[in-house]
């Protein structure tokens, strides 16, 4: 999951339970006896996929073929070949399944590779402290950074400090995770706002509420009116042992050395067309995207929504359960390094953009499916709330409001097409996110198997539909 | 805490809940009104200490020397100089609070330095394996150990397998965690076990029911009858990595290369005497260990076990709190290496040894204290268990029977002394322990506080009993 998205996550506050916050008749009204007696004429085929995947053939599909993925191939950054072999991997695999409406898509992204990374306490002791730098960081010199460190909480602190205080030093930021969408600006921002107050290197707090002396990642971006600076993220207790340390007065000087490259590649979004019966040219987007952080195996991020994608037009098919629009799963590329995959193919897709029914994408995890967090016209959320209804048995019915749902699938929203993210047990998500720890341990072959099977059979109704999703 | 401790670990199965398990007409015979009737009578000194400690000027005190003390000198390895300025430190701590009878008492321990330590897996992919040599583990060849990996759920399946195919390969041992007194088994036993086999190397899933990628460090012994192979503990992401690939036929090659070094240097045990009124030669003794793993900063093993048996003479000094017998606080040394300090004490004290009244110590944690974990007769349990009820407001009156608990004092007990080890809210103390995440960050002020508040106080009221605690 990318920091933009992160934005938005902030806005998940209304939670519509079965429609619990929507006045029932409202909803009643706008979508009127027929509608409704239609959405439920659909319980019949939702409960054939859920068999199929919770108890058929496909159990345990998603998680196997996602391990197999994962382990085979683990991170796939941005601009690396091991990212263009597993998405011909990924091809490949769905052309075993008879599907062969597949088209990957060129577009540059970016490809910054870390190097070797070092953080050495001089003073007050000597000790190593864990990093992982942040994504287009620069590199420093050769013998690396030594300067003082000053620490700030809070961009109003940096703000509120003389420049003579901050020149020369390292700007440490500490601030305490609220939510991801407000605590990651010290990630992303942090060393352009450090650099404008004349530091030398800037270290962040990892963005989690919880670690064991786990750094996390994740992309940064340089404003244009500033020098950039060497740029990465230590450990909680890291950094509370620099902040005791600075607060019981000691002076902290590190050593920083951190190098990287970079340059730009050719990658590929990746769309498999299950074609729609009646309306072949109208689009239900399911995605997830195939890029990973370089650390882990990206088994969470986004290895599962991936798989979840991958899986409804296989299910779909082999189910041969053919809907009115077509189903498009679409694996993005380069979401980690700025939802580069995304950008491209709204670009690419503009003038058909009328066609898409309805986007759908899963990048926060694939724990129990929950709901959907949607966006669209009050009509258009009656409709999701109504169909959400028929998954109340997997406790999967909540439907929450966001104007800017999901990551890369937010580029295409706020051009105004209606569309969702999966909504799930996500409560640990930001412990795994952009570690060494985001691997298959954090998946479940059940809960991939309910996720695959309420997206699944979400997509294909949503598809199917007599009526489009109204914008 | 040692892996001879977890021996008896698993023993904790019976809870005397507030003596609801001693039938209480049983104790109360044994006690006799008299005796019951003494041991309420320290409510008021109970409330004295606690309200000192909870409220009074010793609030926040021992997590504020504690990290001070974690913060200034880290990981305190046995047979180092870090470990050696560490016990000055706290001498010298000791006499600043105007404490004079402190003794150290000199030993010889391992002194076992960890070098460069990597795995490199070579099939079927390139992939760095994170890892902690065990300690006293053997080095590689400077080029490592390239071999194939055979893997193990148990030492029954190790010792099923023919020796042609465990022969020249790396053993994993892959043991899901149960409790740590039995899966600790292929940590401290696996390396000698499987080159009794002729393999290579081993390495053994971390010991711990819980990862972000951790892996968990600890002792190990080859038995005299092996030859001695390198030895390291993984993480649970990658044992469930290899196990994967392993189950899907996969050849698994990797190459180990782990460098250290080993030599005997002095050390020291710290004993600090709180003299008792009318028999100073009979001895209470609170304790915890200085020494820890080279790995995070000894903050939960032990230096929070250090610091309430620490805080028990400063208070009672501070306090003006003289009991009739004297409190020994003892800081042992070379615990992680094998009970070094404990051992020499037992030896050097041995002709004494009558005059041990009771022993405690804390090596699991001080979390939120419950109560003690007691090694005695009957008798000596229900003078324990009612003192406890004196704690019912605090919620450590539980009483556990364990023939032999805590580490280094279990060596004491099982030469018939009567004694407890702190117990506490430590389910996540595995997540913890020996890895780098042993920092500050597990600890909390309040906690120390309640565990500082009962120690002192239990110790207190068993040294001044009129009785001394049965044997």
């Amino acid at each position: 999951m990318n920091f933009l998205f992160s934005i938005f996550l902030t806005l998940f506050i209304i939670v519509i339970s079965e429609s619990k916050h929507v006045p029932k008749n409202t909803c009643k009204e706008i979508l009127g006896d027929e509608l409704i007696k239609e959405i439920w004429s659909y319980e019949k085929v939702k409960n054939v996929i859920l068999d199929y995947v919770l108890k058929g053939d496909f159990k345990s599909k998603t998680y196997d073929e996602l391990s197999k993925f994962v382990d085979k191939f683990g991170a796939r950054p941005s601009g690396s070949k091991v990212l263009e072999d597993s998405i011909d991997y990924m091809i490949e695999l769905t052309r075993k399944e008879g599907i062969s409406d597949i088209v990957t898509e060129e577009l540059k992204v970016s490809h910054w590779v870390r190097g070797e990374e070092k953080i050495a306490m001089l003073e007050p002791r000597n000790k190593d402290i864990a990093l992982l730098g942040l994504g287009g960081s620069i590199s420093t010199p050769p013998k690396g950074i030594t300067a003082e460190v000053i620490i700030f909480n809070s961009f109003d602190e940096l703000e509120a400090a003389d420049e003579a205080d901050i020149a020369g030093k390292i700007v440490v930021y500490d601030p305490i995770f609220t939510v991801y969408g407000d605590t990651v600006a010290y990630r992303s921002q942090g060393a352009s706002k450090a650099s404008a107050k004349g530091a030398v290197a800037s270290l962040v707090r990892s963005v989690t509420p919880y670690s064991l002396y786990t750094p996390h990642t994740g992309s940064q971006v340089y404003s244009e009116d500033i020098t950039p600076i060497p740029t990465a993220a230590i450990t909680l207790e890291d950094a509370d042992l620099i902040r005791r340390m600075y607060d019981r007065g000691q002076k902290i000087i590190l050593n920083i050395k951190m190098s990287s490259t970079y340059d730009v590649k050719i990658s590929r979004n990746t769309l498999i067309d299950w074609k729609g019966s009646e309306n072949p040219e109208k689009l239900v987007i399911v995605s997830g995207h195939i890029d990973s952080w370089d650390v882990g195996q990206g088994a969470m991020d986004d290895g599962g929504g991936l798989f979840i994608s991958w899986a409804a037009p296989v299910i779909l098919n082999r189910l041969n359960l053919k809907a009115r629009r077509t189903i498009r799963t679409i694996f993005w590329t380069a979401e980690e390094l700025g939802l580069t995959g995304a950008y491209a193919y709204e670009k690419a897709h503009r003038n058909e953009s009328h066609n898409i029914n309805f986007i759908m994408e899963s990048d926060e995890g694939t724990f129990a499916p929950l709901g959907l967090v949607v966006a669209g016209t009050q009509e258009a959320k009656c409709i999701i709330a109504e169909i959400l209804k028929l998954f109340i048995d997997i406790n999967a019915s909540k439907l929450i409001e966001d104007d800017s749902p999901g990551s890369d699938i937010a580029v295409i929203i706020k051009t105004g097409v209606p569309g969702a993210s999966l909504y799930n047990a996500n409560e640990k998500y930001f412990w795994y996110h952009h570690t060494e720890a985001d691997t298959m341990n954090v998946e479940s072959p059940e809960e991939l198997d309910l996720g695959t099977a309420f997206w699944t059979a979400v997509a294909y109704i949503i598809a199917d539909l007599s009526i489009d999703i109204p914008r």
